[in-house]
């Protein structure tokens, strides 16, 4: 109900008598005055004007549930739909780890495109399990479980998939260039911005589902970033919305998602191929104790990397630390 | 505590006056009294008779973990060590499934080789989404959690090497030849008698934890045992005690485990060739929606089944359902 007040207010954008709300939504008079003072407590400056009514003055800057949620039009991600009226977003102000919650959500049985949603982590994680810092307020700490029919080697696009969709979701909203470093970083001006860790939970022989978790440096200043990241604020300028990012993110996901279900992966790897650092560059990718050194060719349908070695061969690598050789 | 008083008592086989077992173990009489008392309303059978003392009459046909941890003898699977002082075993009268509880427990960062015993199943999980009927007190329900250091497709081996053990197992403890039906059934004169399913939790580079599920039919008579099933008792015409073959099982768990991680898959996979069923029959192999039919000639290094074709051509399958040709 929340939703559709903020929604009604929005469109509004003047004074609106509590009678007209209360018809139009069909709710009494107090049950309206008691979701504006909620609103109000998480945020929201509404002004309240005797024989006016009411005026959205502005929402606050978090990542509710009911924002991200509000004019989202995805068909499943982070939007119940009639075979799952479960809940699709769980917000929290901090977390220990949005991967942590997600898994847990995905052994409970949560419906695919559920979402866990993070203002800040204590323990925010990346690969092999790194951290990775989550400062509040600052950037989209978020996890999405999916649940994909494919084999558990055919994981790895997921990760391509969801880079591709940052960068698509970045250049949209900001009109900024974001590149990516294979396997699972996106760059801009050689700086990360953001980070993806896919998990999975499976059979030998079938996914149950996974959990894409990102993190996306957004409005950190210098003092809330690490060495060698960057945030979209500090590229732009400008404070960047992060609800309209957020959603943005979650469409491209889910239109990537449909795109690689319906056509496999071979337009995802295009794509992919246009944003990306790594290809046509000489390398050296750490990969599990072995350095292997090259120019790096392609991907294929997996997302592997194809390295063309100075001996001429071409060595594939699943997954590894990429350096770019000078 | 407890499980020092039941050796003591079991070393004894005679009366032993509480004051020896109470300087014996260093407990107060009173301590001894109620950990007996704890004992007796679990269903151990110990007679009390003034003046003469305590004596161990008959044990419970319960997985108990104190049952389970006597004289186990294992390095971790199922017993604390050093570096992990934590539980190991888990007991459940009842429990929606081994597997569910097991990946909880591995969520929440549970050691390598913590297992999770339960007396009966309400979903019990197999292949697939199958179920595993489990009714109370019949069989082995177990869940293991390991943390080995593979990649995600290195982990069909140790449905292999779970086959072998259990195999090793029934062949130790009550001397029958049980055979193996690639991938994951082990059976008894072409009946089943156990199942195994390997869940793993991972990155796309690197397994977090796995969890192999065990489901053995022992003291099932035939009312509980679903067509195409046997039991080791309808086999033996004997009632088998669990607790026995349940060490044994741990420990061949234990031993083909450090094989695996010492020699790598060829030992594990010797060993597997020995008592499968499958090898050098003709087969159809029902795989993702495919029908592969032909002479199964071996597995490889991974796991995977090598099938000749009537063209000549060998396919490597890495999961499905096999049914033998006549």
């Amino acid at each position: 109900m929340k939703e559709k007040i903020l929604d009604y207010l929005n469109k509004g954008h003047d004074y609106l008598s509590g009678d007209q709300i209360s018809k139009h939504l069909g709710i009494s008079r107090q049950g309206l005055w008691k979701h504006i003072q909620e609103l109000k407590d998480s945020g929201y400056q509404i002004a309240a004007v005797p024989h006016l009514g009411y005026r959205l003055e502005s929402c606050p800057d978090r990542l509710f549930a009911l924002e991200a949620a509000r004019g989202l039009n995805t068909k499943f991600i982070g939007t119940s739909t009639k075979l799952s009226a479960d809940k699709k977003i769980y917000y929290f102000d901090n977390l220990v780890s949005t991967m942590d919650s997600a898994m847990q959500l995905g052994l409970q049985g949560a419906a695919s495109g559920t979402l866990v949603l993070a203002e800040s982590q204590i323990k925010g994680r990346g690969r092999l399990g790194r951290g990775w810092f989550s400062p509040k307020y600052k950037g989209i700490y978020l996890s999405l479980i999916l649940r994909p029919k494919i084999l558990p080697s055919a994981c790895p696009i997921l990760t391509l998939m969801s880079a591709v969709s940052i960068c698509e979701a970045v250049k949209e909203v900001i009109d900024l260039d974001a590149q990516i470093k294979w396997p699972n970083d996106v760059l801009i001006y050689n700086k990360k911005i953001a980070g993806i860790l896919t998990e999975m939970n499976a059979e030998v022989d079938k996914v149950n589902f996974v959990v894409i978790g990102i993190g996306l440096n957004v409005n950190n200043d210098k003092k809330s970033l690490i060495a060698g990241a960057t945030s979209l604020k500090e590229q732009q300028g400008v404070e960047i919305n992060r609800v309209v990012l957020l959603r943005e993110l979650l469409r491209r996901i889910e239109n990537n998602y449909f795109l690689l279900e319906d056509k496999g992966p071979g337009e995802i790897i295009n794509k992919w191929r246009n944003f990306t650092l790594t290809l046509g560059t000489r390398v050296k990718v750490d990969y599990q104790n072995k350095h292997i050194e090259g120019q790096a060719t392609d991907i294929d349908a997996d997302g592997a990397l194809l390295i063309r070695k100075d001996s001429g061969l071409i060595q594939k690598v699943s997954s590894g630390d990429v350096t770019a050789c000078r």
